[in-house]
Order: structure tokens, then C-alpha cells, then sequence
């Protein structure tokens, strides 16, 4: 038996931005498993006729982990995909937790797995807007269908008021549209209005959009906010640099 | 004219897990300005006998970014390069900082700068250790030649008091070894002394090292402790599958 299993982080979802890894994974794998619109991107990059394609469906993230991991076991080279890295907000917490609860052993791994980086959708956005993460960053997902909001809010508002800069996912979906709202307030009260905000949706693709406005400003382009959108929240020291932005880190005389 | 300045991050310093732009832009280049140890990877992976190497120091980070703009200016293809994604910890900020004093427009870009997003030493680290980072996440250096201790502890404190998972960057250096202990310290707070930790050196690397140890233990690996590793601390839903790790995210029901 042959079979193995890699979680590929596609990146952005463009072939450029994917890894020398990835690409080698997902042109040697015989089977790859995914949210449907991920798999069609890899099967749009490495058509093949042989190679089996599943697609699962949104919410069944734990579903397709378990299908993985038994086609592996099964002796095929399986690569389970999501875009960015698969582990920020992806299949990395339900593949490790299914591993888990089925006892995998990590000293006889039975499939051996492979984590397979790729770059989040924190970073593309940053790449897109010069280097508004050069100082330090915490990523916060404001999707509440797992977690709940009481600890989303309580880390909006730690991270607001000890300045990090904020890279929220998951702004909002169709059904959930307050949480955006609920966290401007709560970053409100401890950064200026004139904060610069970002908004970069489906960043590094061809149909990538991106608005540099601010954070007493930014819900007026509330249309731009969705699933596919990260929402970059600068700190005290965050600057425009024409439509750039750049945090400088806070140097040691200005905290004198 | 044809000069433009590409800021590349190169991953974590494994031709593989350079993306596939990274690599084009590489490889077109006409010069590449670094530190000089990720000069020489990049020597390494792409030979050139006419291509131009700028090899700096480390602490001249605003030297290096000005002489990749002037080399731009004069009409070169310039890659300025960091590990990992150039933004975070790397040569983002002072690159932007520049452009912003030399009152580069970005509406007329001279020269046009582009952003090659990289795989940051955090998500490198996660791909071994499984999925740490599968929850909320704040990146902190704990590094404070530039930025104060006193912002650096207070940050610590608000992302250890809110459950993040952390992934501390330049722990400790040949000089500064008592920050990590004071962070070791005020994270003890807030989590169990069996919180799992694990310290990274030198990820996807062929000499990289892993440990997976505790918070209240991981001290006693000091000596792995230095520029080259990045210590992921775990939050109160992150548990060991055998050698790896995964973190939870917060099933609502558990919070109610």
C-alpha cells in the first residue's frame, strides 16, 4: 500500500501563488478532495483523466476529512485542498481532530499525513496593499456558526486595544451581517476613526477587488464585505502611502 | 526605462516552497538585494553569472530598501528579498517606509513596486506540527530592538488573557534571552502550565527541529530557542494527536 495523505494550501486560488510543493502534490495525487469550487480550480490547473475529483459540499468539512482519509487508507495518494493555507480557518483543524478521534497514530501513521503551507489570504491581501502587516497581527474570524460571539468579541476587543493590526475572515456571509457592524463599534473605542481599513476580496485572482478607506468609514462599502473578503484593520501606527498602507512598528523613543 | 522593484518573500528558505511567481520573478531578475545569507539561497537555487547580488547586514534593513530603489530607479529588475513573507518581520515595512519619505506615488509609480506574498515561519511551523493555528491566531516578535518591551508585554497579556494561539517570532537572540521568560511567565496567567507548546527551528528546512513540549516545561529547551524558531503556544482548546497538535476552535455549546 501506497496511500498517503496531504493537506494542500492552494493560496489565493491563482496556479502563479500556489508552492513548488503543492503543484508537485497535486499533479502526483490520485485523488483530491475538497469544498467544490476548490476542487475545480486544481482540476482546472492539472486536468486529468485518471485522477478521482470529490466534491464536497460547504458545513460538511468534517465529512469530506473522514472520506480523505479512508480513500488513503485505501492505498490511494490523496490530497485534501483548501485555498490559503488549509489550516487558517480550513480543513486543518477538522482533518487533525478526525485523525484524533479515530486514533491515528503518529508513531505508525496510518495514512502518513503531510502538511503542504500555502500562502493565507491575510498575506495576499497585505501583498496587495504594501505592507500594512509589518507589525504585529492577529487573525480573527468574526464566523460565530462554530465559535461563539461572546469569545469573537472578546478577542476584537483585546486585540483592538493592545494595537495589533487586525485581519478579520469571514466578515460576513448572506445570513450574517451584524458581526461587521458589532466589531467597528468595539475597535472604535480604542482607534480613531481615521484608522485606515482595507477591504481586498478574492486578492491575487483575476477578479480581485480592493478599497482603502477607513475605520469610521468602511461599512459604506458594506456590498464589498462578504465570505470571499479579509477586512485589514490598521493600528496607530498604520499610514497611507498614496492607495498603500505600511504599519511601522512602534519605535522604542516614541514610547518614552 | 524598465526598472520595477519586486519585494519576494522566499518561503521558509526550501526551494519548494518558493510559489510559482516568486520563483518566475527570481528568476527574470536582474538583481537581488538581501541579507546576505538569503542572497546566498537565492544564488544558490538560481545561478547567474549576470545577474547582480547585493548582499547587507543585518540592522541595515532602511540601507538595503533604499539601494533596491535606487537600482529600480536606474532601471533594473530588482528583487529585494526576506524569508518567509517579506511583510511579516521582514522587509516590508522599511521598503514602504522608504517609498513614503522619498514621496513615491503611487499613481505614478517610479519605481512600480509588486508584492510576492511567502510563506510565513508560523505556517511553516503549523505544517509540521499539524494544526496549532487552526483557531485564532496573534503573531508577536518578541524581539525589542525597535519596538518597546512595555507594548511588546501588554500584547502578550491581551492575546494571552483572550485565548489566541501565539506564534512568538525572534524569541530570544545571542543577547536577549530574558523576554521569553517573561513571556513564559505572563502567559502562565492566563493558561495551565500543560498547555501544549512547541518550538520550531529552522521549518521545512533540512535541518529543522521540532519540539513539542508544555508551557510550564519549555524552558528546559532553551537552547533551542534562538532567531531561527518560532514558539507556538497553544490555547485552551489545543491538544496533542500523538507528536502533533490541533487547536479546537470553541464549539459554542462549550461556552453556553
Amino acid at each position: 500500500m501506497t496511500g498517503a495523505l496531504a493537506l494542500v494550501g492552494l493560496g489565493p486560488g491563482s496556479k502563479q501563488y500556489l508552492t513548488l510543493r503543492a503543484m508537485e502534490v497535486l499533479q502526483a495525487c490520485d485523488a483530491v478532495v475538497g469544498y467544490t469550487a476548490y476542487v475545480d480550480l486544481v482540476a482546472a490547473w492539472f486536468p486529468s483523466e485518471t485522477r478521482r475529483w470529490v466534491r464536497g459540499k460547504l458545513g460538511q468539512e468534517y465529512e469530506r476529512a473522514t472520506e480523505a482519509i479512508r480513500l488513503a487508507q485505501d492505498g490511494l495518494r490523496v490530497a485534501l485542498v483548501s485555498t490559503g493555507d488549509a489550516t487558517i480557518y480550513g480543513m486543518g483543524g477538522p482533518l487533525w481532530e478526525t485523525l484524533a478521534r479515530q486514533g491515528w497514530d503518529s508513531a505508525a501513521p496510518d495514512p502518513p499525513v503531510e502538511v503542504v503551507p500555502g500562502v493565507t489570504a491575510a498575506l495576499s491581501a497585505n501583498a496587495l496593499l504594501g505592507a500594512p502587516l509589518a507589525d504585529d497581527v492577529a487573525l480573527i474570524s468574526l464566523s460565530d456558526v462554530v465559535a461563539p460571539w461572546s469569545l469573537i468579541a472578546e478577542r476584537l476587543d483585546a486585540a483592538a486595544r493592545a494595537d495589533f493590526v487586525l485581519a478579520l475572515y469571514n466578515p460576513a456571509s448572506s445570513r450574517r451581517r451584524e458581526g461587521i457592524g458589532e466589531a467597528q463599534r468595539m475597535i472604535l473605542k480604542h482607534r480613531a476613526s481615521s484608522t485606515p481599513v482595507a477591504l481586498v476580496r478574492n486578492a491575487l485572482r483575476a477578479d480581485q477587488q480592493v478599497w482603502v478607506t477607513t475605520l469610521g468609514e468602511f461599512l459604506e462599502t458594506e456590498m464589498a464585505i462578504d465570505m470571499s473578503t479579509v477586512v485589514i484593520v490598521g493600528n496607530r501606527q498604520t499610514t497611507c502611502v498614496g492607495s498603500y498602507l505600511v504599519s511601522r512598528r512602534v519605535p522604542r523613543e516614541a514610547a518614552r
